[in-house]
């Protein structure tokens, strides 16, 4: 069975700043192509460390791929060092020398001398041509092992194995194509979702079990390797015992993201929504408007960071926010019911809190959040204690705000607040 | 001089969803060392693939950190496999087993038979404890070279480093800091400011110039690596050879983001903001509420995504969204000015325009965006055309925003927009 190995050239990779991109977007197009990855390495432009990679991944795997290290200068040392590897010698290749003097010709741009290097190429290479910059694919095949030579640049390097790298796998090798179900969760600790789930997904060793967790949001990606030969039910029904546990705090079972969940249900029903913002300044906003054509459900809102704003363009009255505090379910509700008064949407979501890291009080700590919910005329209000720093309790915030609308859409009972 | 090899371990980061962030977090760490990287390996929980990893490492390396596979179950093989690979024999360690239990005890669980198993140690291992989960850490030296066997999960391995490894690398090890230099930019494309600054940078092979860029946003980081032996000025005079040439378009010099910025000019000249955001949707308000702090100088605003909302809830009145189109420059002028006026702030701005992929016509196409500025009573506005999809255009309009604010409060010449 066909599996690949990764290395990623590039010196930059190993200095802060720059991230390696490349090795999940050829992990997950591998993937789809039902081919399993072994491991994956990033390496500086050094000959000699590639070819100590080259022997491991030659050893381990029959598809070895390398990113980067293509270019025109003395750095660029990936084509030398497997042909170092590889015991071939590099000759100029004229069908690579014409497709960058086309290259420049094009851009009305004179070629450097440096750039020929890119034309030598290793002897016995087919040559994949880049139509989006100068440094061209290679393919080798040496003991039975395809060694695939890439560009660096992911605006070079995506399009090339989109549309030569990946038709070419999947006619020659294509495999039993990998199974996969996810579920989205919301309202639960991933600690508690795992003493729930994991007595179960252990019964299932052959489908590999991963998951993903921020606050207020968990993933568990159930996936059925083809490798370990999971049967075909397996996966089914593991999901389907999942589904049972967990349904309480499931959003999604098809791995959208709880924007696009609530606008579905928005848009089935034909409601439309508002929202005004405290302490998430615009991000449920901002999120709701994430989705395209969400104008079709979502008519917009308010962000009052300020009390004068709170009164100024929700209306809530000043009185309020002195006699309960500006975070406070009556401001909370009060936020709800202005914005819909103001915007004669069906829903409206009113938030107030205390993102942190300033602005908490022995009775007020940080993570503490109002959020109220209109629905037509009738209002509720909960009261959330979130943990963790500001960007995470205002993204609990939002999410927990959807999850909200979720369940009043769905006339199911609201998530539990705190006391 | 010592350099380091970080092997990742764990067949989940081989699957799409889990994205590896511990090459990224240490490598970083090793970096404020001093500390340079070889490279890095992410590999499955297979003891013979990091048994052959182990070798490339330990020859390339003299000092090996290998993170995750410390684990209770017989997936987890990284003991085993450091122990074959430096022909040491496991035993196990009472004062680890006591740890365990405590852990457990603490928390008033019953230990699972299966965590005995983190009790097995190398002979020859240091035991680092491990305060927040079960798995301790290991430190072993054979023939110079050291190897750090630290737990996967980043709340246990973060910690873990900065408390126990760093100090003790530091003081061991301690190399000559490593400089950096950030410039942060906007207004202007990736090639045409790689083709101002690479004449310069190119005359400075002892600093490694790094750019990092999405539409929007370019930042430079200039790094003096110890290991290449940057004259002390040289890393100085380039960041002033660049600012020179680049000072139009750099926002920051101390890599703070656009929003920051803002904020701190904002705070000094002691103005208030407000925003009216159509095609953004929030995103301008989000990005600016990220600052902690915020509240002392961003009041709030409106999001109208619908035309209702725009005469509703900022006064534009519906007669000139009928002449020239929610997507003009007249309604961006009318957002700003209505927002202004109904906040009463110093600064009020007015973003509408068409994110995508919907909403365009040959007229309007994706990426038109048109952002009015009130300062005082002055109003401005501007007319761009940016590319990408809705995430970029979305990014691109509160980029551009906020450097007209920036601009306006410096007192310099607007961007240039499109005609």
């Amino acid at each position: 069975m066909l599996k690949a190995y990764l290395l990623i050239v590039g010196s930059e990779l190993l200095l802060p700043g720059k991230a390696d991109t490349h090795s999940s977007y050829l992990r997950d197009r591998l993937f789809e192509l039902g081919i399993p990855l072994q491991g994956y390495c990033v390496a500086g432009d050094d000959e000699n460390a590639l070819i100590a990679q080259l022997e491991v991944a030659s050893r381990s795997a029959s598809l070895v791929i390398l990113t980067g290290g293509l270019g025109p200068t003395e750095d660029d040392v990936t084509r030398k060092a497997v042909a170092r590897f590889l015991r071939k010698s590099l000759r100029y290749d004229e069908r690579v020398r014409e497709q960058l003097e086309q290259f420049f010709a094009e851009r009305q741009r004179q070629m450097p001398d440096n750039n020929l290097r890119q034309a030598l190429v290793p002897v016995g290479s087919r040559v994949l041509p880049n139509r989006v910059g100068t440094a061209p694919g290679l393919h080798l095949e040496e003991r039975g092992c395809h060694y695939l030579l890439l560009p660096g640049p992911p605006k070079e390097l995506e399009p090339m194995f989109a549309e030569q790298v990946a038709p070419w796998l999947a006619q020659k090798f294509g495999q039993r194509p990998i199974r996969q179900r996810f579920f989205r969760l919301t309202g639960i600790p991933e600690s508690a979702a795992d003493q729930i789930a994991s007595p179960i997904y252990r019964r299932y060793p052959e489908v590999n079990t991963t998951i993903l967790s921020k606050p207020g949001d968990i993933e568990f990606i159930l996936t059925a390797l083809a490798e370990i030969g999971a049967p075909s039910g397996s996966l089914d029904r593991l999901a389907g015992e999942l589904e049972a546990a967990l349904v309480d705090y499931i959003y999604s079972t098809d791995n959208v993201p709880m924007e696009e969940v609530i606008g579905r249900l928005l848009l089935e029903r034909r409601a439309s929504l508002s929202v005004a913002e405290s302490c998430t300044g615009g991000l449920l906003a901002k999120r709701l408007t994430d989705v395209p054509g969400s104008s079709a459900w979502f008519k917009g809102g308010v962000v009052c960071y300020s009390n004068e704003l709170k009164a100024k363009l929700v209306g809530v009255p000043p009185e309020i926010v002195e006699k309960y505090g500006a975070v406070s379910s009556n401001v909370a509700i009060t936020l709800a019911a202005g914005i819909r008064h103001k915007t004669g949407t069906d829903l409206a979501v009113g938030i107030t809190g205390i993102a942190g890291p300033g602005g908490a009080t022995p009775e007020k700590p940080v993570g503490l959040v109002y959020i109220g919910l209109a629905l037509g005329e009738k209002i509720t209000v909960k009261k959330f204690q979130f943990y963790g720093d500001r960007e995470r309790v205002r993204f609990q915030a939002t999410q927990m705000a959807m999850e909200i609308i979720r369940r009043a859409l769905l006339a199911k009972t609201e998530p539990e607040g705190s006391k």
